[in-house]
């Protein structure tokens, strides 16, 4: 086999990072079920049919087909019918899709996490990937949502990002009811292309934002001015409410979006201060938003965009009659944790989770040196016996190479007789230290730093 | 959309169910990483060529083809050529890519544990999936590995699976050189297809493994007769060597093997009784592995086949002159559950992890419940707020259909000038007995049992 290499766009991360993304996972995890939200996983494929409600996105799918498939399509999702399997992209379409099929057993309104892995076929580049963990909070009812769900969502995930060591976020609101209740208040005749056309400011500025509002929703140079002015404000108060007013338009969903985003706002004022913001440029491309939407910023990481999204679907998830409105935020795991690691500024205090590694006198002692191990591990300390019976300045490389931070050595002779001493349990040396002192595996306790690995900022 | 339905072979869990499912991921992740292994993921993707290694299993895998790819190969394995990306269909193949791709820079000996699913094209059984979760631990070393490890990874899979609340299991082991040596021993010229012969003995029974041996590796009646003698044999301690050395027959590589199985077993049945068999007709069907095989049965349910299975492999992750042998076992996480929750064997004991609910008087009252429920949550118990300000007696049935155990009623009134009483925190009532009294959120304490949901066998 030749030396394999590293695919582009899926990232794979050292046994240090993996551990990082543990400690950041349990902690979303934690918040996430003390706020009452249920885990739930889905399946990684898809019907085809599902994944392309969405329609945009289409380019993004990947199709699965069985190597040795025999035909072209059916069972397997070997073909490229309505009934191929393609891999999820996102965890929204295939939780909706989930609330449909079990809609006569779930209890609403149901709160879910989710966090696993989706698949997007984009040209990688720089915090995209093709392979990537999401962590999405999701609250759906039956027929009609509270609005107060609108207001909890981001406060919930600005607690689970508060307890990690992550540089501090910014969750930017918007309300897609105010910025088409404007476009239709200033007559524009397609509300949806004027949105996808804000959409880009920060991609391609104003200007060419301008154009595309020419083009695609017809907008007059006034008009397109009318949504760049409203696109430009932006508080961490209410006040943004009386920009908006002030530029004289009038519509009653513009009225009941302002009402909204009020709400989300002064609330996160008063529960996080400066973390929760009026941004009405944001406007999220994707079409099965209907009223909050939420962008994320990493503060110090801004250019990199939002890291953290999401918004109210009131028609996600319908089948028939039924309809099953929601809100939600995406938090992109893998995307705060690439561009964190690519910066230095996150990695674990050593690359393995052993604690203390057991040196070894000689192979006959491995039974004892096992034992040993054993009872340290029976009182939650992660340890080693090591490999072989090399001598000790070599064995304590092999520690301090891994970044382990203790090496007992087991009592240096069992006594004349063969027989252990019964005080003869050895001792423990801190290799950072060097310091060397008697032990007894029944009762000795390694400082709560050195149990475990460390999640730590800085390279 | 209509109403969507489920795809066969790709279980989805209840919430219930996942919540069991995390708590033995968590057990398993804190075992492995208890005994030095350090955790790793891996994409989820590998080229072709990499997963075809395996041969025999190259009817498993899924290809990914991105639905809009313009050319029909090249980057981001839209193609069937050796480029073209599939699914991996098991954490061995991946790992030792891994291995080599990063040899430069990983510490040897490596122990890494790795839980994520693997899918696989096959057609779905009870207990075979097409997406599935498995564990696996591995440790693999430059050039040469020492046996000792071969004895350290049932023992570490025994203590990870002890911990949990699932019938009792007993690991298989066997010895690949025993039965090759064997297989030699009595004149058979091609052991490799004796070895899958024997493999189908469960399944297909004596007279039709004999009437295999026959036609694929030509064995004689008597040389036949010798294998399923050999595949007879099955013993909790050392004695099966005795019974293997009764059959007469001598080779070099047999007393390797049998040395090798003999220090297994003598240690199995030391630190765990009962609990490691020398079994003679385990065989392992894949052809990489070069010594120690393994297989586990879940007492009671040992028609459903093995749940675990590993063993030694001392040429899968060579490239040039390098080479890392390894040794390996995998648990296979939901065939396990998959089984029990059919079984009805095991659930959690309810369906959400909120153990409080804090009612809701009325609409205008939402923010200091909000705050009830903040105190809560900051003391680690997991806390929702009534959805909808509806009668009491609703509210209690939304706790009730839930299995939230405790509702917390705030005060009743906030004092006839409207400042909230000092000493008004409200009642909790336990909605299992009925009982209701004051209680302060910020010293109450739930009992242990009722503060996160607890994995329970039964139905």
């Amino acid at each position: 086999m030749s030396r394999p290499a590293a695919l582009s766009g899926f990232p794979e991360w050292s046994p240090g990072q993996r551990m990082v993304e543990q400690a950041v996972l349990d902690h979303l995890r934690e918040t996430f079920e003390r706020h009452g939200f249920a885990p739930l996983e889905t399946r990684a494929v898809e019907p085809l049919d599902q994944l392309l409600r969405k329609g945009e996105t289409s380019k993004e799918v990947y199709l699965l087909r069985r190597l040795q498939a025999a035909d072209g399509g059916g069972t397997g999702g070997a073909g490229t019918g309505d009934d191929a399997l393609g891999l999820h992209f996102d965890l929204t379409v295939p939780f909706a899709r989930y609330v449909l099929e079990h809609a006569g057993t779930l209890a609403f309104p149901f709160r879910r996490y989710q966090i696993q892995k989706v698949w997007r076929g984009e040209r990688p580049q720089q915090g995209r990937y093709r392979e990537f963990t999401q962590a999405d909070i999701d609250i759906v009812d039956r027929d009609t949502l509270p609005f107060h769900y609108d207001v909890e969502l981001p406060l919930v995930i600005l607690a689970a990002l508060g307890g990690l060591p992550l540089p501090p976020v910014r969750v930017q609101v918007n309300n897609r009811k105010l910025c088409e209740g404007f476009y239709r208040g200033i007559g524009l005749a397609d509300p949806a292309q004027a949105l996808r056309a804000v959409d880009a400011l920060d991609k391609i500025g104003p200007v060419r934002v301008a154009d595309l509002l020419a083009q695609r929703a017809g907008a007059s140079p006034a008009q397109a001015k009318a949504c760049l002015a409203l696109a430009g404000i932006s508080a961490p108060d209410a006040s943004f409410a009386d920009a908006v007013r002030a530029l004289g338009v009038s519509d009653p969903l513009l009225d009941e979006g302002l009402d909204e985003l009020v709400r989300v706002v002064e609330a996160g004022a008063a529960a996080r201060p400066g973390q929760v913001r009026a941004e009405l440029k944001i406007a999220r491309g994707l079409d099965y938003y209907t009223g909050t939407v939420y962008e994320t910023e990493l503060v110090g990481y801004e250019r990199f965009g939002s890291i953290c999204s999401g918004g109210r679907y009131d028609n996600l998830a319908t089948a028939g009659t039924d309809r099953f409105p929601g809100v939600g935020i995406s938090l992109g795991v893998t995307r705060v944790l690439g561009l964190l690691f690519g910066a230095g500024a996150l990695r674990a205090s050593r690359e393995v989770p052993t604690c203390v590694l057991v040196a070894l006198p000689d192979e006959a002692s491995r039974p004892e040196c096992d034992a040993l191990a054993h009872v340290l591990r029976g009182r939650g300390i992660a340890t080693e016996v090591s490999p072989r019976a090399d001598k000790y300045g070599r064995q304590l490389r092999f520690a301090q190479r891994r970044g382990i931070p203790y090496v007992w050595f087991p009592p240096a002779d069992a006594g004349t007789d063969g027989v252990p001493r019964p005080d003869a349990t050895g001792e423990v040396k801190d290799i950072r230290s060097g310091e060397q002192r008697p032990a007894d595996p029944a009762t000795w306790q390694p400082p709560a730093a050195d149990l475990r690995p460390q999640v730590v900022a800085g390279p």
